[in-house]
């Protein structure tokens, strides 16, 4: 209820403070790079809109969290901006690296402009990204800026080092289940910790509070990217739906699947001889399911989840923002399988 | 002389520097991602040493400039590093862009790794950058190392924007002169602005000192294109050596070529039937310099040399490092055709 009310009001305000951001492009001479930029963003092209969008969670976060940390929203929007360019960036570059045809429904930016100009507007979002942060010192101290400075370049560090990460296990065939984790911390649990450090910063809070926000961040995103990869063997679209939905078809190295390969019993002999089918798919997810992959899936997402929701709990989050956070938690950690 | 004397010196300090910035990505598990970011630097595999280095003129521009403006070239050298840096992200994403197979003599990141490792090792690079700059504060106020993280994204946006519009311009037929500075702009002059601009920043110079080292550094930048763009020609690598040295055969549309393409003579007209041949080299460079393409690039890398020397000395360069900078200045601009 809180949530979708100051999602009326914020929404409209992280999309103005992006475009605004992104128009820094938009010089004589560069309209057709802002063009590439726009489509990325969802703001132009074919099937611009706000399902090209996405669902703008990261900017989101941030500017609950910096409400919730008793500071206001609107401070924290050059750093929601930034988040969000840089969740941007990196979604560009993966698609090219994952040869993905498609993003939010429409065709990606390399199918579109070739993989060298797209290679090319990944590194201008990640730059925009930088230069979202240039209003912040009219709020907060230039320390505290050069503070938000540093945790975005941090965070970008390791999501580079997860992308490296998820790029070497596709070829590997001896993963362990503790390769998950440091890949996903980089690639999911980084950024949303970045969301929380920087709401907070944003908030000027104290040193304590930051800190309990930014382990909110991270594990929300290693609940949610366990979520996921349970949600991809177990979910409906995954067991009824496309079979393209369902991580057993796409030969991704997820959770479940690390588990099943370490058991090393009926799921690990066929899953290693490749090429699983679409009819396949159902009775090879009850065979990882009766291995015990399923279970032990859960209990890592309920884990994470729980520990995600006692930081939370320990930032203290205050009023209507505060309530918003957790229903977006609650939102992001209920998903059923 | 004194830059001999000095580059024995700082050449040590800039590679001991990098290797301290890169070393950032030396963690357990992430072993091979350092030595695809050392070998690229030039540090590891085959071929390494200082001839896969690069001349690092980028960082020494830095601290040249640094000790000529009353600083210390110590207190420049994160600066020195984010630049040189900054200039081999780059280098990575240019040369899977432009599907380069070699790199100062050597195979290139996405040979070696493919196409998706090296977009990440470019996004690791460019972070690291950003990175280079956290011991800023220990030399110089924090609103002076706010300031070098913006001018060091300010950099980069027009960076892409120079890229964009070099593979853009591959694609175009109807090409002008007015076309080429732009590009230019970004592709060369902003990253040796940068130098100037980061170096005088370090030595905490006032207002109008930055300036001119900025404006020396753009100018360089200008000078050094046009006059690779004449040596690409009429250099006598490009007339007597390798054949795939002049940019005639590579269709490379330099400020000579364009001019010849505005002039619309015969140059143009077989430039524009494609398929240049080694054997038409030399017969096709005297017939652009016939139509006036040599003299007028000349007149250009003359205007932007004396330009360029111009802001040097209303930057008033001190001592050894200000001798220094003055002969790394005719060293590039004194290049002969």
């Amino acid at each position: 209820m809180a949530l979708q009310q100051l999602t009326q009001t914020l929404l409209p305000a992280i999309e103005e403070e992006l475009q605004r951001v992104v128009a820094t492009c938009r010089q004589p001479g560069l309209e057709d790079m802002y063009a590439i930029l726009a489509y990325h963003m969802g703001w132009q092209g074919q099937g611009a809109g706000p399902e090209a969008r996405g669902k703008r969670i990261r900017p989101m976060l941030v500017l609950l969290t910096a409400q919730a940390a008793g500071g206001s929203w609107q401070t924290a929007l050059p750093a929601a901006a930034a988040v969000e360019l840089i969740h941007n960036f990196s979604l560009v570059h993966d698609d090219i690296q994952d040869q993905s045809p498609l993003r939010r429904g429409r065709p990606t930016v390399w199918t579109q402009w070739g993989v060298a100009q797209a290679i090319n507007a990944g590194d201008a979002l990640y730059t925009l990204a930088f230069l979202a942060l240039r209003p912040l010192p009219q709020a907060i101290s230039t320390e505290r800026t050069l503070r938000a400075c540093s945790v975005l370049a941090e965070t970008c560090l390791l999501l580079t080092q997860g992308q490296y990460l998820d790029l070497a296990y596709e070829a590997r065939g001896d993963l362990h289940v503790e390769a998950y984790w440091p890949m996903v911390s980089g690639k999911t649990s980084a950024l949303l910790a970045a969301c929380g450090a920087l709401g907070a910063l944003s908030a000027q809070a104290e040193e304590a509070v930051i800190d309990a926000y930014r382990r909110f961040g991270s594990l929300v995103g290693i609940a949610f990217q366990v979520l996921d990869d349970l949600l991809g063997i177990w979910g409906d679209a995954a067991l009824t739906g496309k079979s393209a939905e369902s991580d057993l078809l796409s030969g991704k190295k997820s959770l479940p699947v690390l588990y099943g390969l370490a058991r090393n019993g009926p799921f690990a002999e066929r899953w290693k001889q490749g090429g699983v089918t679409a009819t396949e798919v159902s009775a090879l997810a009850a065979q990882l399911e009766a291995e015990g992959g399923r279970a032990f899936t859960q209990d890592w997402a309920r884990r994470y989840t729980g520990q995600a929701l006692q930081a939370l709990e320990e930032a203290q989050p205050q009023g209507e923002a505060g309530a918003a956070l957790r229903e977006l938690a609650d939102l992001l950690l209920k998903r059923q399988a």
